[in-house]
């Protein structure tokens, strides 16, 4: 009997968990989930007989070794800063590891020791970073193999809403951690880089600078990811002339999320003395010159240049963002906690409505004198609030990947993530049969082309 | 003989030494003017019986706990993050110190011991911080005296360039550090209340959101600092409907910096790979979308939609931003210091410039039932690149306060800024003698005007 710990069981663990459990009997396995909470565990195995939950504080040493001893792999889905404890348990009782988060600089120092071991930590490995390092590898090395020579590469994912949920004029809801939507770009310029010219775009700039996109003959938008360079050296691509990562949403949503940028309503660096008794309209005040024979909705106009008739202006409406009846209710809030809660108002994910999550690569390359362009999209629709479009893309590869390195089928020992061709393949061809599938076609190479820039 | 240490003799230390060295003989005083470099100190003290100069190093503990032992009181002129050492030997040797810095946590938490020793540590008492404190509380002290409730109290100081020595479009020279007007206003929103509103401006806006200033009939702009609040407990202003503080600039500065800012020009978290070889029209581009068949220009116009006839237009075109042949020169140096190169080629004052101080205080109050308003504003101008009105403004403060102490007219013991009438009464009334003197006028009460408001 093989003991899968699942330590956190979270919004995108219920695909991970469904896999494993359908293949318990067969794989012979059982799943402890493990979290501070078992309520939504407990819903997801529905008393399956080879799974069960247990009440779990990952900073209690005593129970954290204990369950780690006994089992022969673990996944944390915990918060990626809460990695490192489970990560040295894991060498010390030499367990693998397979989580879906960034690989910390605390995390990489243990890939000596993680080595020296022969364990296998693979990190990264659910969406974004996950699925689009894997999708992205598997035609990389395909156009190298071939002799070609990368000239760009542009990549965008998005998790959005699902068509037939998409009922506000922003065309979004949440269907992640709303609080990484709100903080979105911050922290520094984007950068990125254009036919071997280096970009940057300051924060309060970033929505004005978006890219279009057609995915499945529909146009999409994206903006810049803080740094879209992170993996050049990672995906062997150097001296790459083009490299460009981005965010996509639907067409208009940067636009006017930009007004939320310009006002400052984003910041999350320092706290609003009584923010818990403000109305929604006292909080837009803040950021609004004195005045008062002036309306708010004037003032806001009148700052920012919308003309009464643009849509953006209807955004604003439909998000209520004037009623001076409707609290903040939060304390020593910042800004974007305020924005937040707003925002939760309105795009909240409801019971019936479904998910969508969108990607889109661009390869451009050189091969026998010839420049030629890949463009790989997927789509993937969710099933509904539990069985989400998020935790499928996530927790499949998730699943998938701790599956073949209990069989052996992954074999690589070190702190890792998913780019080499090993671990690649085997995920993509079986995500296939999940419906999770790219849509490949050739293009013809347009290079970088400026007229899909706005501003 | 009463031995006066000075550490540091840059910029802002000409009046001071002048200062001193005028009363020498009558007040019995020798000066030490101790600086890593001694260039500058000789040629202000210009061989005077009663000075000597001396090369010191701050971090030579040696060095410096001897010549704080032999001195009588001691001024530092160092760096802000520097005088924290100097302090720790004044305590241990019972020396008095005077400085024109702000007073760090660390000054702050001297407080005890200074007092237990009986010694004065004098903070803040240059020009801003300085002699905006004292002006402003002997009228606010003034108002509270007459049975007066302060409403409203504004103050606005700049650093300019004198009319006569103003040649360019910005009317802008650096008076002072280069580097602290290009990174002005960063580091977070900024915050003041109006009417009992609390405000906040983001960065990004802060130079579009100013506020403008009659001072001589002549009309000046104001952006505000980033937390105008800061005394507002020390001023004993805890209620004030309005309180605002600002930095003085020639109308039309704020708007054509701005550009600088949307660009992202002025950003110092990150440098710029190969910034050393780039031509200023490379920088330009860093920050304008790729599209290699327009030209920098054209792309930065568009994007920041400024028309070709706009004179924000020419002050760009004035700096030579778009120059293809000049190059950074600087080595991984930030977006901000590219920047500064390039202003420095513009903007750096000439031997025969003069520079000019301007203040300005509102106080706005209720004295039996009648609202009234005060205005008091200053203008100091330099006599050349030495004897600026930067540094007499600095400091004549920083000696008159020195000798005060000497002489035993300023008694009261602790880590201090000058806000208490024993301090603030005398060393206004004799920088009066020198020209440094406030006009005050009565004006009608406006509260706080929105009318001022830009955007």
């Amino acid at each position: 009997m093989k003991n899968i710990l699942i330590i956190g069981a979270g919004k995108s663990s219920s695909f991970l968990i469904k896999y494993l459990l359908e293949k318990s009997d067969q794989e012979n396995l059982h799943l402890t989930i493990a979290d501070i909470s078992i309520e939504n565990a407990n819903k997801l195995i529905k008393n399956h007989k080879n799974a069960s939950t247990i009440i779990f504080d990952v900073f209690n040493e005593k129970q954290r070794t204990s369950e780690i001893k006994k089992a022969t792999i673990v996944i944390s889905m915990l918060p990626a800063k809460l990695h490192i404890e489970v990560a040295k348990d894991c060498i010390k009782f030499g367990k693998n590891l397979v989580t879906a988060s960034y690989v910390s600089p605390e995390m990489k120092a243990l890939n000596k020791q993680v080595k020296e071991k022969g364990l296998i930590f693979m990190n990264e490995i659910g969406v974004d970073p996950g699925l689009d390092h894997m999708s992205a590898m598997q035609i990389i090395d395909k156009i190298r193999n071939k002799g070609g020579k990368m000239l760009l590469f542009e990549s965008f994912t998005g998790g959005l809403v699902a068509p037939e949920s998409d009922t506000n004029l922003w065309n979004y809801k949440f269907t992640w951690n709303p609080r990484n939507v709100v903080l979105a770009g911050q922290g520094g310029a984007a950068k990125f880089t254009q036919e071997s010219t280096y970009k940057y775009i300051p924060y309060h700039k970033l929505f004005r600078r978006t890219e279009f996109l057609n995915i499945n003959d529909e146009k999409f938008e994206a903006y810049a990811n803080r740094d879209s360079l992170k993996y050049r050296e990672t995906y062997g691509l150097e001296n790459i002339p083009t490299m460009y990562r981005g965010t996509i949403r639907r067409v208009g949503f940067s636009r006017a999320w930009n007004i939320f940028v310009q006002l400052g309503m984003t910041d999350d660096s320092y706290t609003i003395e009584n923010s818990e008794n403000m109305s929604y309209r006292d909080f837009v005040n803040l950021f609004l010159a004195y005045s008062p024979s002036d309306s708010v909705e004037l003032k806001l106009r009148s700052y920012l240049k919308i003309d009464q008739d643009d849509i953006m202006w209807e955004k604003l409406l439909e998000l209520d963002l004037f009623n001076p009846i409707k609290k903040i209710g939060i304390k020593n809030a910042t800004p974007a906690k305020m924005l937040q809660k707003i925002l939760e108002d309105s795009w909240t994910l409801q019971e019936k409505d479904k998910d969508m999550i969108v990607m889109q690569h661009l390869f451009g390359y050189e091969i026998n004198g010839k420049k030629e362009q890949i463009e790989s999209s997927l789509v993937v629709l969710g099933e509904n609030q539990s069985y989400t479009a998020m935790s499928k893309t996530v927790g499949l590869p998730l699943a998938i990947a701790t599956l073949k390195i209990l069989k052996g089928q992954i074999t690589k020992p070190g702190v890792q993530i998913p780019i080499s061709k090993e671990v690649y393949e085997p995920i993509l061809k079986e995500l296939k049969s999940h419906g999770i599938e790219f849509i490949e076609k050739k293009v013809p190479y347009l290079g970088y082309n400026p007229n899909h820039v706005i501003g």
